[in-house]
């Protein structure tokens, strides 16, 4: 990981599904650009969370897992050769329209003169249950808090905890695979899409998952962090004793916007408000776009932000080009270098 | 085709990619919906104009043919079964918000809770060159204004008019597969991607496309509807006779935004402003999204359609489920039937 100087036109931090198409629409617009990202990986949440999920609406594609879905955006912008700062996070932004300065916690700067910010709901965690000696499991690699290969759960005693999609996504798409799956959860409802919870109800039915509610986790068994057994307990004291290889808890993420609270940008309730036709936030060359922008209308969805990266990457062409307006072009006009 | 009466929540006038991926936003939303179309197919331009056209920026297709993006799109609404009236145009529209009537110029009567409007630049047709006998070159199948398929070129004699992208990406894309290409234009200078210009300049100078400029068409010849020649005119009179059995001009299209104008929705050169948060004409319960669609920001891209779909299937829910809140849902907690 070396320290670099950069010179660009547009930084785009965040490298998410919304930031990886911003890069291709600046590189669309002939303005050159830079994507920066905590994680050591694009693709944001997708990669990191749930990149076997299968994705249902984005526009033409009828089914597409999100790491397919980051697949093909890099693929997309791979004619540009975009250059990459991962496991970097700007830490300090200063200057202005024209001329802002971005300086990363490894020294990084990068000169530019529009940012475009697509840092979905910021930098993001799991919430971890408090149960003693979680630690020596984590590291073992038995407690999971988000699933990236399923493949590993072939066959295992999986315990499951929690009571949203995740949990209830998870167990379902488990449960031909694992030996045997436990779902926990301390309500006796689940929250999740009501198709998934009519086949959820199925598989309890035929004994592929054992549903205890309301339940919550109590002490975690076994030798040198080598998971064995799970205990859970229920709101009268009642402790089942159950046989686990994984514990899987998906208790939701805590998220952080952190060091963009401090650039003088306009944030609201950790998002950040901005003009609905250019996606300009409060300071001008400075945008925001998908999940962390604020707008009346805004729909959390991919597809929304991948409206906003055309729409902010028009407007900081204004920008990096102040004299030169710029020729419109239709989806079905535009071509890409070598085609 | 039969005169049908149906009842629906959301009526999409025009079956383009827009309203294609409408009829997906608003089946996710539980709603049912109509799909109306004056051309005899889905896909609206993308079919009827330039099905083999590659389209670049589509997020997540790298290239993508026009066609193939509506038979993407038409795959994913397959399971919501969405009715279609296609070959006709809505000619009336009357009501009010949550109960609306349609009629189409074949009598059908659509009651539908809301309309999206995403009728693209209205009903569109080519510009035709004002030569002699014309239509029977035309009847005969020899005159093209648009290019479905381009196999039929195979080894032919081909004449290429106009000075936009069409006729310079179709005379990039047929050179290897016509026996001749000759590129007529009134003026010196071709209108097209800077990309495609390199690529003409090559291809004329390996004789591949012969340049005519600046002439204008003058006359067809063959017997029977069946083209041999076309003549070409310079400025100063001097004729040149090419051999042809294919005329392809490219002069534009007319267009036309039709009934629509006497619905009482405002419209402004052409297009229909509406509320960027909801996508709402200035007439309650109707929405307007894609080309059609006119406010800040707006850009002409399918991208940013797909956007509007979204966008307006959560303003109409509220008209055709007035007492229910829309629980939001994230991209990638939403199901679709059978999944």
């Amino acid at each position: 990981m070396t320290k670099s100087s950069i010179s660009t036109d547009v930084a785009i931090i965040g490298a998410g599904p919304t930031g990886l198409f911003a890069a291709f629409e600046c590189s669309m617009l002939k303005m050159t650009c830079v994507l920066i990202d905590t994680l050591e990986h694009v693709g944001g949440q997708c990669s990191a969370l749930y990149p076997e999920k299968p994705i249902y609406d984005i526009p033409a594609h009828p089914s597409i897992t999100a790491q397919a879905l980051i697949d093909s955006l890099e693929k997309q912008i791979e004619p540009f050769s975009v250059p990459r700062l991962l496991s970097k996070t700007v830490t300090t932004l200063k200057g202005e329209k024209g001329n802002f300065t971005l300086i990363t916690h490894k020294g990084d700067e990068i000169h530019t003169k529009a940012v475009i910010i697509a840092a979905g709901a910021g930098s993001f965690g799991p919430n971890r249950p408090p149960l003693e000696n979680i630690e020596q499991f984590e590291q073992a690699g038995n407690i999971h808090y988000y699933v990236r290969y399923s493949d590993q759960f072939i066959g295992k005693d999986i315990v499951i905890a929690g009571g949203g999609d995740s949990a209830v996504d998870w167990a379902l798409a488990l449960k031909d695979k694992a030996n045997s799956i436990s779902l926990v959860h301390r309500r006796d409802r689940f929250r999740a899409a009501p198709e998934s919870l009519c086949r959820l109800d199925a598989a309890i039915a035929e004994q592929k998952i054992k549903k205890l509610v309301p339940y919550q986790l109590h002490q975690l068994h076994g030798e040198q962090g080598s998971l064995s057994h799970v205990d859970v307990i229920s709101l009268d004291g009642e402790v089942q004793h159950l046989k686990a290889d994984h514990l899987l808890a998906f208790f939701g993420l805590t998220t952080d916007l952190g060091p963009l609270q401090s650039w003088g940008i306009e944030t609201n309730q950790g998002r950040i408000p901005v003009h609905q036709a250019t996606l300009q936030t409060s300071k001008e060359g400075i945008y925001a776009i998908g999940d962390i922008a604020q707008y009346p209308g805004k729909l959390k969805l991919i597809l929304q932000g991948f409206s906003e990266c055309a729409m902010a990457a028009h407007a900081a062409h204004a920008v990096v080009y102040p004299d030169m307006a710029l020729h419109f072009e239709h989806s079905t006009t535009q071509g890409i270098p070598g085609q």
